[in-house]
């Protein structure tokens, strides 16, 4: 039985948006050659042990920080609070939750000031800052402008076993839900949360966690999308393309999946909607319908559902990863079973197709 | 071993393009749903047994017949020659191997003059003509211009026992050859050859045959492709999607593969390259290269390796299908045996990582 | 000498997003035609006098009224506030300011509910509302999706004599300043202003006023924008296109304008940037660097400067225009008085070039 | 009167396509900077005195030679021809006309074999050459693909006063016209003429010359070209745009025209259409029609009619300009005479706009 997180009595923070991944990578050189070589991320700053990335349209120091670590990891996923005083209000909240806390004046990585970090109840390592160092923003430096160019960080993605607990413990951190899959049993495969106008910010996963699902950019256009496969098969690493490109059902991005040397999953993303209205619609897709996770049927592969990075404590410790209890949208919706659809029964019965599934048997 | 078609000794027919083919389908008007309402071909005369559709650009009288018949089936693959003359050179050649051959001054299809029709010696309807009606030419009619519009006929695909032989007759036939797929024992796997100034207009699938593997349209840009898959998935019909979106390797070209109402197989294909020099050069791809069908590496899916459509003799009953001798594509690379790779090994030792094979094995 | 509006003691309505207008139409068939068949606009409603349209991605009833009337004019440029509560606020605000305030609790248009129109201190009617109709919101309808889909109602622009007396207004009202454009002497000639995280809700464009300059529409991508105006040359009505397409200097966003039948302007646009962070930083342009509202350098036509549609006060008359005291944007950077330039004098000193300035003395 | 050229007895040379032109310059560092590091084509070799530059998609050594002297002009517009002995074709068939005549069988420029140059009936340096040095392809090196990518040499376009004469020694010569613009008095103001199956290798557009008037590369999508002019507004070169993006009417591609440090003209193009059938479709655009040049009616600069590149004689001297006696296309379209039209007259008095003319007296 789910046993939720209680809500505490002082006000949540009021989150900005995601801001930015500090990730732990096991060989420095070539996780830089990724990131910047073949992904073109901006390099603020550097040293022995870490890079500090943005996107193109950044402003403030970093999106992603890549730290020199024995086992590759996330170490923190930072949100940005809507000013210094909410840091104090983060701090607050996390104490009230009985949750380990840690805060640092002049903050965790270079270009970010005072900021609190929590081991949070589902067992992830948040941050929470306000104050961060103004840097060129580039948007139209078209002279540095490559043909994948990634303009934006877009969101987390967080694995956990509990997808309604962890939901409503971010509801009442003052997360909204956009979208979610679930079945006619009602149980809760996933869920899509956001703070600022789009369709998320992080997304919870149901499966073993705590673990970080993938990290997305954004960049403005598909053929963008395109072109970093296209690169990737240039130089012969296509090998690191797990998923896609495609459309997502939820969200309806265009969407795809690479993984770092490490294989940390980033997702390129662009193009889902606008979501700032209070009464901004909540889609619940069905598990079983085939388009959720593709809109055009394509199947998901396996990796894509059992493969996540551990996340660390405040030690730097990896988080010991609890298994899910509940059903695996995996295992209820890939294989011979015949349970998923891309058409509904009744439609399939007026029209003239029979119920239609793209199985993805595919070797 | 080879048995070759003999080199005639009269010229070959000067042939300009691919310009049509004639298909039979089963239910006309799901037929016309599906090329006229999803894909938007445009319709230049129909009526009850027969619909004549041309793409954007097209200034003859169409580039696909559908033809209702009890069997799906191609009943022709038209090529369009130089002048009135080289039909008549066209009658001379395959008269000279000793096909079996019809004339018919009127046409064999409304909007196309005096034309003649063969069983090829690789067992194909191959047709030839001169004359042709010239219909509106809508490459300006942006006001019928849909997201996913389809602009040019680019190529058929044929699937034949016998790649050697087959392009060897080919290339008497005046094709040149802009790629082809081969092991190192020698084993010719499938091979691209063309008439106009692109990688084909036909190309030539080693396989269970005479049968027509696909025929192609062309988009002007990359997006279009996808909104076609957006569509198809707006429209519940996801499952007609076969394989793709992706790049291929051989050509370069950006495609879609999707199966109408009776499994006849459509290409959607944009931006390949030009080929017209004399000494263009050819690209030979070793089977085992796992770039070479999709330059992302995304598994090609068993269905597109065995499934094809029948061709029809003079008489419209289905040729029989020949079984391939030599090894099949779809053998030697898919599976766990390892023999596919993404990286050459050498390329893997001199670098870090090991041979890479993005296994397909997704369900 | 600027005579500023007092600043309320009461709390300023907490605005969402700009969500619609309402214009007059003086021939409704006739713009009908033009924002349903050619730009694509979706029907949501229609009677006699009345046609409610909107954009595929939205979710409340409408993003435009066409209302028919003699006199082609602005009725209402309508907010959407944060909860019911909040059009009390609107029209407890605006009645301490001392302007005409009207309440309909049904709302003034179909489909939306409880609102408040008011006489604004600047001239304009302004709406405020919360409660409205919920419609198919069309997302993932791609097989509606025309070539240049309209996804978005962007935002509004307003034309007043005053823009540094409306600028502290609007930010009374609670909107922030993107990006402006000023002069060495102080002088401000426009200002972008912005609730949701994009660069405006409504822009100030100095000038005789109050009138409105253009209401914009989103597409998804820039060939979107491309196959609008391609679509107005085959329908020969390319005299519509007023200016553009282009890229901004300020916004960044690629842009075109066109007329509609009455010659309200309407703005297409696609990817400006993200703006949601407190301290997202304010861009001011020198009203002389000749890339500030066309990066590419081209020319801005005399009439997007000079032309202006009416707006009407609560009874439906037009509001009486007053001229701009200030230097116009026009007279200062138009002709050849060579006051605008490419590149910065020092950098050309520095440099090869000679200060850069694309005259657009083009007929 | 026209003097026509005459026929020669012997046959023309088979021309293939336009393949590279060689332009004096006279800095060839700042030139560099333009072609190598703004426009991003890719050099093959170079040398104090020549760089040689190609498109990502060409095997042959150069499409480009950028070539260092003391008068910015044109050296050499080369074609290749389908054999080495149509060299020797194209030698005889030029001495037959009287003409200037250079034979180097190590090439004029590196990279070259066997060529001859000639200084035509019309006053142009035209190369012919087979024999030529293949280099990498760099189709797939997407790891080079720049956003703004050229990928293929288009065509050249040559300025010359008396356009029938012209035409008729290029139809001579094996080319076809795809289209042109005349006006009902029978001038003709331009002609687009094609070897390869694309609208054109070379156009004579009626004017004072011999002069070149640009030379076009062509880019994958539209997206590519409006990158070129976001980089050139991020490098605050944007005076360099001299005209578009925009949308021609004559051959329906997108375009941009650009400037060369020395005023070379660089045309950026993309998506024409087909051209390979013996009866292709010739359009023939009336210059009134407002549309011709530009589908959305945007009005050309008048640099774009009076501006061009000198060429060289075989010695390396300008040849001298020789005025157009027929009518400008410039003095019949421009200005405030109305002569040019938006819908035809008859339309417009069917229907109920006006003919329409957007003026473009744009400052």
């Amino acid at each position: 039985m789910t046993n939720f997180v209680p809500t505490p009595t002082v006000p949540a923070p009021d989150i900005v948006r995601c801001a930015y991944m500090e990730i732990v990578v096991t060989d420095l050189a070539r996780s830089r050659a990724f990131y910047v070589d073949v992904l073109g991320l901006h390099v603020t700053e550097e040293d022995e042990n870490n890079i500090y990335l943005r996107s193109l349209e950044e402003f403030i120091h970093h999106n992603l920080v890549l730290r020199k670590g024995p086992v590759a990891a996330v170490a923190a996923f930072a949100y940005r609070v809507k000013s210094p005083a909410e840091v104090d209000a983060a701090e607050a909240y996390y104490r009230e939750l009985g949750c380990r806390v840690e805060r640092r004046k002049d903050g965790f990585t270079k270009g970010i000031g005072d900021s609190v970090r929590v081991e949070d109840p589902l067992g992830f390592p948040y941050e929470f800052f306000y104050e961060a160092e103004h840097v060129e923003r580039l948007t139209q430096r078209y002279d540095l402008y490559s043909a994948g160019e990634l303009v934006r960080l877009d969101h987390f993605n967080q694995v956990t076993p509990d997808v309604p607990k962890g939901r409503a413990y971010l509801e009442d951190l003052g997360f909204r839900v956009s979208e979610d899959i679930k079945d006619s049993d009602g149980v809760t495969y996933a869920a899509w949360m956001h703070r600022k106008q789009t369709v998320h910010d992080t997304a919870l996963t149901g499966g073993n966690g705590p673990r970080m699902h993938h990290v997305a950019f954004a960049t403005h256009e598909k053929h963008n999308i395109i072109q970093i496969c296209d690169k990737l098969g240039a130089l012969r690493i296509s090998d690191r393309i797990e998923r896609g490109p495609g459309r997502h059902g939820v969200s309806n991005a265009f969407y795809l999946y690479i993984l770092d040397p490490d294989g940390h999953r980033i997702e390129i993303y662009t193009q889902d909607y606008y979501t700032g209205d209070p009464d901004n619609p909540t889609i619940t897709w069905d598990v079983h319908d085939n388009q959720r996770r593709d809109w055009w049927g394509n199947p998901v592969v396996p990796s894509w559902y059992t493969e996540a990075s551990l996340v660390l404590d405040l030690d730097g410790n990896p988080q010991p990863v609890i298994e899910r209890e509940e059903k695996s949208e995996m295992a209820v919706t890939v294989g011979a079973d015949g349970f998923s659809y891309t058409r509904k029964p009744d439609d399939a019965a007026a029209g003239k197709d029979p119920v239609g599934f793209k199985l993805g048997a595919q070797v």
